[in-house]
């Protein structure tokens, strides 16, 4: 049985065919212009398979409450052309095959549960610091979705005491996506964040707002695993920064018993890599097909 | 068909018996002193009644994890006596009946959610602004649990210009338990919280911190609604402050269509005042035994 999985992202499209275990067996990827352009280059790639169900994890926001008019759109996306746009039902129409929609994050947090880093476990957070900054959690074997999805990359965040940069959120200026996002490294430092040597400080205050970020986290919502992926944490010298400033921050107050002197284990990288998202969205498209079109995430 | 449901607290165990809608039909309050003399008051309550179930919300924190050895424990509570207190194995030999136990707060989202300001969603936050500060959520008609029940009082805020108070908390000094709690404002006071003016500079700064609190839950968690209890919040003039900078710190992000134009409605005290907590433990109790000693939740 094949399926097939969408990633789609502000840049470009990737389409995988694979099987419901998340392996990829085709793939191509697709630049992200107009919807017209984008999408006929997408429904010819997966009119070579027999696909049998489609998952989309998709750059955001994004409607997934069923009970809502306009489940499925992509909706106030800056990205133009793409506003209000409804990605399920064209997809749906275009491949008659059930389609799945979550975001990109909640995508890469199904394909690390199911395949990868978090393997074994009922739930797990998955971070992406990049472009955005965003997450996607599944908890007790579910995503979480409330009035929306997530939206975690725009929390309030203490000033490092070093860092007077104003912030690049459109919205919130200095929230954690406007402070510590790839393009608000770019904006602070004059240079790509690959291009800053790994002792920089650019590194200290990053990780000092990474580990705010899982405080609120781990405070909040108590993930059983943490996986931080994205552009910027190819970063590796960031994780055992990030450890051991939340370990600080946290002061002994939480129990993570089940991970104590294992924060190593705790805090850690995806294991699919890039792949995360892909992975997932195949997942999703077995799943929604296995429910007759309702996932059960 | 009686029902049985403690609200367990540092200074009361308030027991109720009532029915599966978390009616109560008797009540009593038993002092909080050492386990043995308060416990067994409880019991003595309790087999007055030929309850079937029981349901506990208790101070915390507490094990919920039903793989864990110590499930059904208060664990590292600075209550003394009562750390590492197996609270559900003793009220099940003492009573044989089912036992179900969640935190305080999280009986009380469940007991707005069945019962109150919450009924008829699929999920909501409760929040208690009291001697502490702690939060429940139901989400997707779950309790939120991962490695373990939220902690969301301690999470990190930004200082309001005006204060420099040190916070009371003794892991986190200024977290938003160690300045927004009742003691906090007692401490930077100098005097009781409702001692204090309607129109008194503190008003405005708790309203900050906890817009801020409100902010980083809706980011990380979208809940269905949002309810406010506890001490603190008899200060009723609070709610439109706090409503007003919470709307000002999103600045449009989030769309909550669903509630716009009604962020009274979105952000409420307590249908049920301070019967929340005791009506989720009836339900809580009602869905043990429904479920033979596995809570749903």
């Amino acid at each position: 049985m094949y399926l097939g999985g969408i990633e789609a992202g502000g840049t470009k499209f990737v389409c995988a065919v694979g099987d419901e275990n998340g392996n990829v067996l085709a793939r191509e990827r697709i630049a992200t212009t107009d919807t017209k352009t984008t999408l006929s280059g997408v429904v010819d790639f997966f009119k070579n398979f027999k696909i049998e169900g489609l998952g989309i994890g998709s750059f955001g926001p994004v409607d997934l409450n069923r009970e809502s008019p306009t489940y499925g759109y992509i909706t106030s996306t800056p990205k133009q052309g793409w506003t209000n746009y409804p990605l399920v039902q064209t997809m749906e129409e275009a491949l008659h095959v059930p389609v799945g929609l979550t975001t990109d994050v909640n995508a890469a947090a199904l394909g690390e549960l199911y395949n990868g880093a978090a393997k074994g476990l009922d739930g797990c957070l998955y971070i992406t610091v990049g472009t955005g900054i965003g997450a996607g959690l599944v908890s007790q074997n579910r995503l979480l979705q409330g009035l929306s999805h997530p939206e975690m990359g725009h929390i309030l965040l203490r000033r490092h005491p070093d860092d007077d940069f104003e912030g690049i959120c459109p919205y919130h200026h200095d929230c954690l996506e406007g402070l510590a996002s790839g393009p608000a490294l770019e904006a602070r430092w004059g240079k790509p964040a690959n291009e800053l040597p790994v002792t920089h400080k650019a590194w200290e205050i990053e990780a000092d707002y990474l580990a705010q970020a899982l405080m609120q986290y781990v405070l909040i919502v108590s993930p059983k695993k943490i996986i931080i992926g994205g552009g910027v944490m190819k970063q590796t010298q960031l994780f055992p920064k990030i450890r051991e400033k939340l370990q600080k921050l946290l002061a002994g107050y939480i129990d993570l018993s089940e991970v104590k002197e294992k924060i190593d284990e705790y805090i850690i990288p995806p294991a699919l890599g890039d792949n995360a998202g892909i992975t997932g969205a195949l997942i999703l498209g077995s799943q929604v097909l296995k429910n007759k079109g309702i996932s059960q995430f």
